[in-house]
């Protein structure tokens, strides 16, 4: 069964078509902010609970599209579903964030990695599904992955890192392996992408969370080359529609002009780059995502709208001199805060679609 | 008393003079990775027992020197000198990292704040003037501050953060708050400089650590002109011989045009930049410094090799067609991580200086 779509603001503004306004979502919107998530969170017992059930996670999916007029909903889900599957162990420790039990730190245990069961991530599937019954139709569901950097970052490591010591000397030190690993992952990612896609992923993101921390000369071959993978490998259609493809590099900003030739229909951006400058940079060949500083959220709301304002004059109109199009999709740099104050989103979804609304995305 | 300077190398580099080969040093190059130089932490006591005491600080910044051929020492200090002599009450929780019990949090704790009185950091001066005379002429001697807006987050934040709440809240909400504290410290930085030029400092480094968590249109307001207040402030000469100043923004790259045009006479760069990109973009109106990953330390002494010559052979000659000179001074591209083997820093200085003397400098 499925319904009709009733706003259809934000694919239409991924593939750079006319829309009324700026449509927006926020990375994490469904997360610890929100009193009704931690609620839930605190029923379900623990983290992994909460995402490997699809009751859960399609709760939470709704919370914040009941609180606030989003133009999108996200997948709740977790970017290491994909090596757990592997048989690499995840368990979340209090306070602790991930950690996995069997981290990938030699020959033999990179030789014996394989492209998961996808059978393992059926409750994922599952929760896609789910979900988009229950949003009826409201507005578009996302799907997501990690890259495959950002997920071998994880694999390699063993659990959350500041300095990347164990990647980074397995990519100097034996860049063989990582490729294997890297190869490995863009095909699982893929795999996993196109399921959520036949499940009634709508668009698909892919979270290249830790690509940011590479040289300027490692970046295209650990990271991009891979991504171009995965999104080369992609459905782009289902249900009749184009199924867009968004790709994030945390810190990716340098290498924009790189990021945007890689077959992704909407290139997202953190808060160190102008939207205006990007614009240019790509000369709105992609659609582009973002890119509010999340901690603009901890002002007072006037103070909100005034950034959230200024994110969308930096896009300036979606129109061109030439008739082309750009599009943009407002979201912030990164995940919200889980100190954010619920009402200041509020604000921020209020701020940019009047402001947009007025001045004509 | 004075001795002559046996080895200018560095100074030269910095001021885009000719030099027979690259000169390099090492962000945090006297650190855990060294065991003398835990072995004489363990006799201080504690982190601030070594920084307070010139007679500890003195031996330690020797201690790289006495392993490797390096082409300067930096005086073993902390960046939060500064604001602990402003009366913030700094410490060192083992396994914490740095906290101040009075962070800046309201109106009144930023109305009284002061320029700290210069004698309260007499033991940083004595340090220089002690390390000046241990050296006798074999390098030259950097001293160093955080930058305004570096100083600043930990002011604020009160301790180390990843998320930058309480400052970047004051930075949207109260800016005038921010502005009063970034006024106070540039004046602050500019004195201690000085005061350590004054000592024996040949050359100034100022560290803008946390320059690059900034949105684009906040990092020149709220970073980049306090650090020009502080350049413009700077004393340029001593001992006859110009004082060069490098200034620093980790994550900075995407400004660097900016950070090039504010008087300093290098600009350090981290590894996510091209150094013949940055070359072109600064048109070698500046040195730069950097850019390895300290991350390649990891790896073994023949791939520690192959990546620096990488990073000479990407800022290339020194010789412009034009006749005008570049000047690079070789660095990595953040402070050297503890879990560095020592073997591995001769083998990236043995390969610094000989293939930059094979290729030319």
């Amino acid at each position: 069964m499925t319904f009709p779509l009733r706003n259809d603001t934000f694919l239409r503004a991924c593939l750079r078509q006319r829309t009324d306004y700026t449509p927006l979502w926020l990375m994490r919107q469904a997360g610890r902010y929100l009193p009704e998530y931690r609620a839930t969170r605190a029923r379900a017992g623990s983290f992994m609970g909460l995402a490997t059930n699809p009751d859960f996670a399609t709760e939470v999916t709704l919370q914040p599209l009941d609180r606030y007029a989003l133009d999108a909903a996200i997948l709740f889900s977790d970017i290491l579903t994909v090596p757990d599957a592997m048989g690499l162990g995840l368990s979340f420790e209090a306070g602790e964030g991930p950690r996995f039990a069997h981290a990938l730190r030699d020959e033999a245990a990179v030789a014996a990695l394989q492209i998961p069961d996808m059978n393992k991530l059926r409750y994922v599937f599952d929760a896609v599904t789910s979900i988009r019954r229950a949003l009826a139709g409201r507005v578009p569901l996302i799907g997501f992955s990690g890259s495959p950097w950002t997920l071998a970052c994880y694999m390699v490591e063993g659990s959350g890192t500041d300095e990347y010591r164990h990647i980074k000397t397995m990519m100097y030190a034996r860049p063989d392996l990582l490729h294997r690993v890297l190869d490995i992952n863009a095909q699982a990612v893929a795999t996993y992408l196109n399921a959520q896609i036949d499940a009634g992923a709508q668009a698909v993101m892919v979270f290249d969370s830790w690509g940011g921390v590479l040289a300027h000369d490692r970046f295209g071959p650990f990271s991009l080359d891979y991504t171009r993978r995965v999104v080369a490998a992609l459905k782009r259609e289902a249900e009749g529609r184009r199924v867009p493809c968004i790709v994030f590099t945390k810190g990716g900003g340098p290498w924009l002009e790189a990021i945007a030739g890689i077959g992704a229909d909407v290139v997202g951006l953190d808060w160190t780059c102008s939207l205006a400058d990007a614009r240019r940079r790509t000369d709105d060949r992609v659609a582009l995502q973002g890119n509010l500083d999340p901690a603009v959220l901890f002002s007072p709301p006037e103070a909100v709208a005034m950034q959230a304002r200024a994110v969308l004059d930096d896009f300036g109109s979606a129109k061109r001199a030439d008739g082309r199009l750009g599009g943009h999709v407002f979201n912030l740099g990164h995940g919200i805060s889980q100190h954010t104050p619920p009402e200041h989103v509020q604000a921020l979804v209020e701020a940019v679609h009047a402001h947009s609304r007025r001045s004509g995305a």
